[in-house]
């Protein structure tokens, strides 16, 4: 039986969640891919740090956060910082989940580059490293000959970039759009509908889903990151989250909302990318307004929508149902199976 | 240099825009999978039957067929019946894309079984196999070590079947609901917006998608059709299509339709598959009413959409907007590419 063993960065409610899934599923996995995957490595900000080559107990790590908010000292407890256990920790996998920042996609990228230093596998949760350095990541990921998976930078688990790769096929994409960010389309919906701003922030809140300060999600940042990673994976676009000709939903007002109602119209905040003719992926998100009768009128609430446009099967899109933490799980839970499938020799 | 031949059963417009893919991609595919792909069979009910194994110039075919509905002298033709060409013909692949008898599957049906007694590939883009012996051709086709694919029976080439397979890994699927019918969807929409019944049939017949004689489709019995085959498959529900509760269009009239838009609603002809309790699926095919700001709602014209819902992903939901005859024959074209990456040894 081999053994895989996961490195952890970041331990928030996706993390958590996506230790619940693996111990549910250790037994399917073993069954599946002959192989056992154990966590050697959880790096948290504030919990504390957790370094056990023979395997963390999952289980009583989960206990503890849920009890204490921190790792007891039960575990094997450790001095090193998040990038030194990156550089030195024994693992085969690196799971980035640490928070994002936005404007640099650092820490997390220096994290998976020093996995691809050290020939390991890596898997991103963290959009971060996808909207800022795709290019030079898989090339690095390409000469390391490791796996670097990245489905939940977008629409949680739901496939899109496993999508195109493995069920397109000689397909050419030209184009990708999409309602991505939840809290804006949330607060569209919720002003349509005549609710007041502070309930609507207080009931996305009270949902999990909008940040104590959502200025990220109401200028476009969020958005401009994810159609970044989307036409970087995509179209090979090779930009960055700053060219992306960004307007949030900061100037639009109730009365706006109304006009657009009154002409059968909704708001919608929409990100989209194109390919000019000199080979160049042009990538903007900006408010616009949508016939009531448009799919897009009725991606509502946390539901987001990618259509890609092919070459061979023109456009197609793809819906993710009000996701709750699970599906961010089942995102790197994917993720890891596909890297099982790369190392595992199956039965 | 490998090369594989493909008997095509059936030359209709799918199977001519199959051809013309085949001819655009011929040195993708040989630079792609070193591998060349020749036709040696063309067996239609009306045009006349090619066997050359040796390989039928395709784009002669495709021209007499244009020029003169048939096929001419300077062809191979052959007095052979279809079922007499899938069991002695020289091929690897049999790609099935005779006229659907939607109440027996057949004779598509033995020709795959024809196909799979001779160890030979097969592929599908008529649902009836599917619908009607799925069962039975899957378990021919791995005690026969071959591929059996079958993605264009449901919306085209649209990943629907390798949505499932290839993304959504170790996901147990609960439930598939859809608006898989173009005709009954293009005439709720007419109706709807006040057109008269027989100009929305001319408009459907001169848009190519609504049949000569619409009753297959008025009556529920392809939307039954599909959603079988979407449960036989994704379920493994072990069904027929008539075992379907299926009710269709035909008894919806123009004031149900307007007193559902008075309520805020649209009638859709909604198939829908669930687990019951004791294990078996339930599948249904009905008129429904959903609210005006449902996605559903906005599924209009000949686009369709498949939901899935999964333990580990909740619902995801998958679009085809407004394909054409070039989307079936992506749909055949992607299955070929997957036989392909079976047989093939890549650079």
């Amino acid at each position: 039986m081999e053994n895989l063993k996961l490195a952890l960065l970041g331990f928030g409610n996706a993390g958590q969640a996506f230790c619940r899934l693996l111990l549910d599923k250790q037994d399917e996995i073993r069954d599946t891919y002959r192989t056992d995957v154990s966590v050697t490595v959880i790096a948290t900000a504030s919990k504390g740090n957790i370094y056990d080559p023979a395997g963390v107990d999952l289980a009583a790590a989960l206990a503890d956060i849920e009890k204490n908010g921190k790792f007891s000292e039960k575990h094997k407890l450790i001095a090193m910082s998040t990038m030194e256990l990156a550089e030195n920790a024994d693992y085969d996998v690196l799971v980035e989940m640490t928070p994002l920042n936005i404007f640099t996609g650092q820490p997390a990228t220096d994290h998976i580059r020093a996995a691809f230093a050290r020939k390991k596998h890596a898997i991103t949760a963290n959009k971060g490293p996808v909207a800022w350095f795709f290019r030079e990541l898989s090339q690095a990921a390409r000469d390391a000959g490791v796996c670097f998976f990245y489905e939940t930078t977008v629409m949680d688990g739901t496939p899109v970039f496993n999508l195109t790769e493995h069920t397109l096929k000689m397909a050419k994409v030209t184009e990708v759009s999409g309602i991505l960010n939840s809290t804006t389309n949330f607060i569209l919906e919720g002003l349509a509908l005549g609710i007041d701003y502070d309930d609507i922030m207080e009931r996305g809140r009270k949902m999990g889903f909008i940040e104590a300060d959502p200025a990220m999600d109401i200028e476009g940042f969020d958005a401009a990151a994810k159609i970044t990673a989307l036409l970087n994976v995509l179209m090979d676009a090779g930009i960055t989250p700053d060219q992306v000709k960004r307007k949030g939903i900061e100037d639009i007002t109730v009365k706006d909302i109304k006009d657009a109602a009154s002409r059968g119209k909704v708001i919608k905040l929409l990100c989209k990318g194109v390919r000019n003719e000199d080979g160049s992926v042009e990538a903007t998100v900006s408010p616009v307004e949508v016939s009531r009768d448009d799919i897009l009128a009725g991606i509502n609430s946390t539901t987001s929508i990618v259509s890609i446009t092919t070459d061979l099967m023109k456009k197609i899109s793809i819906i993710e149902h009000e996701p709750e933490i699970e599906q961010t799980a089942y995102g790197v839970f994917g993720d890891l199976l596909r890297v099982l499938d790369a190392v595992s020799v199956r039965p």
